[in-house]
């Protein structure tokens, strides 16, 4: 890619208006660095449409003159996906202007909304209407529905309302020649051809630009059975798992594993504090809507019959469950202050949970035996963020030397138990480069023939996902 | 497409040995008549490969040659999608040898099965397990699931559990070239690059043809309250969905609408009674999975006060529930002995089913003031079945020359209210030549290029989905 003409940028700025443009180096920093900054981007525009129309004309003088676009919703992701690249030849499409909220209904349990919606406004907005728009992660304040849907986000809440994907009945796509695919449908079943839908979300802004959507919502739970659960091992939280589910009638929404070290943290660096009297190697943080009362009691019962559970304490008020809450959303605040922290986010299938853990904490000791292994987070879908801090006094720098040693091995391990290397942050910019090794022939070349059909002249976030 | 030669056949017949190769024509009628016989096909061989390896093999002998693959599993479809063109230059490939359940995971709540697997067996292996496998539709007796993911089928507990689609982690499939993607994952997150899985669930065999698949388990309902409700309206039952879904905590999974005409069918032919006392012109059997007791009483009073139902009754035995579903089972059958019936398969918002009733009738009725119009089904969807019964003393033959001209206006009203013509049949060969009209030139054209894509020589299935 060359860089763009002043020409293309002028015929850009002209469809936004100079007041919804920004070419200052100053006024554009905070598009061009990623949430970890790991890959911080150069761009000589940042455009920020108005609406769909616009975003249509800019992709195509884009594609008119083959120039480069980033998308970017609410650039929280932490891969980086949503900046561009350092060599200043990729404009910024900003979608931070398109923020409405176009429609609830209340009756067919939808919202439809615009790509640069904020997720907590989309939730509130569902919450005036006496429903639950479920997805719900650490960043819901600042993301927007646009980036959730092209990255295919996860979170809290996927155990009981599955992710993004799961959640999107129909979308409206900017196409990478400026045409606009309107299929914002409400319907919840339609089988008149071929799922366009699915191909978008989860490509990262690759094959086309979402500009709006049709959410599904649903009841809100009127109440919550939130429990903090002491268990001897990963294994035991795997198989409380299976329980849980079954005696609530897969009313669990939530499931979430922790070790120890995270509680250890936590109390170190925050005011929280371990609400069991009962110090365990594994704590088990889940949540069940709508039950009958006695429901996690009987629950407890089971597992300690089975040895799965030593202790259990239950919120008996909102404010006791959201610092239960608090505890499990300190925990990337609290890596930050333990020096330098490698971030995974894998997944394997939910009974190799306790085998994957096994290994990949014995793989990493092998090779930094100081390290600390923080292996927690959404075990009720497999997943877990394997976040390795450094050893005790280390130099962080230094230790951040060792990003590719360290995941190689967590990553390693789960490829092994046939899992995944990124269970919901996506490839972005950190992971493209891996896809070769992880996919087999036949599937890198479906998804590279993908590519190529939608966006045959390369022009929507290059160099994400897929291999240059 | 020509007549494959001789050596063609011989060569996919040595794939599979003589015994799993029929030629006679007579051996060959079942895999020939589609269910509703509209669609006959001829055909000069049947192969019946027995795995993966052996479907990829004469695929790829198709593939080479040039010759056109009719993919069937359960033959059991509605709308054509899996009998061969008559002019015997189709190969049908039968995939009902391949039937195995592969493994149960009752931990990992997973399922893993070949294409020619039948649901009922899937759904037995499942509850052995204690699990639940939730696709269940009329034909599962005979359906296979390749068939079932292939068409993204439906049935009664869309509502709850979504379809097909919903219900799959992972996929085997063999694409045009012969060649084998194992995408038989039983992750529930991966976000490793594009979604393909779902281009090939609902492609009607055109653009690979799956050969397994991990499939999603639940845990099994305990208990279940079942209702036969009168409601005055379709208005009067979409706002009942509401009040239910809300009061029992998402609990409904299953929603089925019905008019009095449906009854009268089902009380003429079968010994199926109206379990009410009351004669209504609409009534919902719905069905909550385990809920607290007295949960359908709230959701009826609730109801009753804002004059939504006037009367209900609630199965109080596993017989009497029976025969609530046997009421609703029996309808096609009834209509079959009602004389003609012209079949519809629409959805729209469930906001709006009382309006597609109102204009639908209104419109068939205003072309033939004598048909009945049995507009039925699931309802929780949005989806109705709209059947439109011959007038009584009507000739057969005569009433079916209006099918065209009688689903345009079903097809219309639907079209008109952001609705689809195919809520869970599909397109096959009955809806493909629709599809231009249907469709926006931009949506028309992504699937075009999809299939020239995944199918460059135009060899899967042909003549489905998408016109010639």
């Amino acid at each position: 890619m060359t860089k763009p003409s002043k020409d293309t940028l002028s015929r850009m700025i002209a469809v936004v208006g100079e007041r919804n443009a920004i070419t200052d180096a100053a006024d554009m920093a905070r598009y061009m660095k990623d949430w970890r900054n790991h890959y911080p981007g150069v761009s000589p525009l940042v455009v920020r449409p108005g609406s769909t129309e616009e975003v249509s004309r800019i992709v195509a003088i884009a594609h008119d003159t083959g120039t480069a676009i980033v998308p970017q919703s609410g650039n929280t992701g932490l891969v980086g996906g949503s900046t561009t690249s350092a060599d200043g030849t990729q404009v910024l499409l900003s979608l931070d202007r398109m923020q409405r909220i176009i429609e609830v209904d209340a009756t067919d349990y939808t919202i439809t909304v615009e790509a640069g919606a904020i997720l907590q406004n989309i939730q509130q907005a569902a919450e005036q209407a006496d429903r639950l728009f479920p997805l719900s992660l650490a960043a819901q304040g600042m993301c927007r529905i646009g980036g959730n849907l092209s990255t295919n986000a996860g979170g809290l809440n996927v155990l009981a309302y599955g992710s993004a994907r799961d959640l999107c009945l129909g979308l409206e796509v900017v196409l990478s020649d400026g045409r606009i695919w309107n299929g914002l449908r409400k319907l919840r079943k339609d089988n008149t051809g071929y799922d366009l839908r699915d191909i978008f979300i989860g490509s990262e802004g690759t094959l086309g630009i979402i500009t709006a959507a049709v959410l599904k919502l649903f009841p809100r739970p009127r109440a919550y059975e939130t429990a903090f659960v002491a268990v001897p091992s990963p294994q035991a939280a795997v198989d409380l798992l299976a329980i849980t589910k079954d005696l609530s009638g897969n009313r669990a929404v939530a499931f979430e594993l922790m070790p120890q070290i995270c509680l250890d943290f936590t109390e170190k660096h925050t005011a929280c504090r371990n609400p069991l009297a009962t110090r365990s190697p594994w704590y088990v943080l889940t949540e069940l809507a709508d039950t009958p009362n006695g429901t996690f009691e009987r629950i407890f019962e089971a597992a300690v019959e089975r040895k799965l559970a030593s202790d259990a304490v239950i919120a008996q008020s909102e404010a006791q469950r959201q610092a239960m809450w608090d505890i499990r959303e300190q925990m990337p605040d609290t890596q930050r202050l333990e020096g330098g922290s490698i971030k995974g986010d894998i997944s394997v299938p939910v009974s190799r949970i306790a085998q994957y853990i096994e290994e990949a904490t014995r793989g990493v000791l092998d090779y930094m035996p100081a390290a600390r292994v923080l292996a927690f987070g959404h075990m009720g879908d497999g997943n877990l963020h394997v976040n390795v801090s450094q050893p005790v006094g280390a130099i962080e720098e230094e230790f951040l030397g060792h990003w590719d040693a360290i995941t190689a091995i967590t990553h390693g391990v789960a490829l092994k138990l046939q899992g995944s290397i990124s269970a919901e942050h996506g490839m972005g910019r950190m992971k493209r480069d891996k896809m070769r090794a992880i996919k087999s022939p036949v599937e890198f070349e479906m998804m590279r023939n993908l590519k190529r059909l939608f966006d045959p002249k390369g022009i929507l976030n290059p160099g994400k996902v897929l291999p240059e």
